[in-house]
């Protein structure tokens, strides 16, 4: 499953590795994409093995929001 | 000795470990205190040992541009 999350605070090439790195250390994360600029994350995943939850509290662990 | 810095381009915390991490591995800094907000960094060093341009480069290797 494809899915585009919004997330706020983003600035900089070590946020995007923040983001990218707690998002793909999830089981059943296939990959996760950010875009600085659109302050968005372009997540490819298994519905089976992860929800939007765990996504989102895995960015927030990392200090940002998710719209 | 004690200096401040103009250093362009740091936007989060991660920006403020990254240069704040490679000055402070340099030999002859005792301290280096970044401030995100003003885009300055409070170094106190000994100036026998180190020299501003290897903190400049240091920097520099970061990613972060030195006005």
């Amino acid at each position: 499953m494809e899915k585009t999350l919004e997330v706020k605070g983003m600035t900089c090439g070590h946020c995007e590795k923040a983001v990218k790195g707690a998002l793909e250390e999830l089981n059943g994360i296939d990959s996760a994409n950010v875009h600085l600029e659109q302050n968005t994350v372009d997540v490819s995943y298994d519905e089976a093995k992860v929800s939007e939850k765990e996504m989102k509290d895995a960015i927030e662990d990392q200090g940002y929001d998710v719209v």
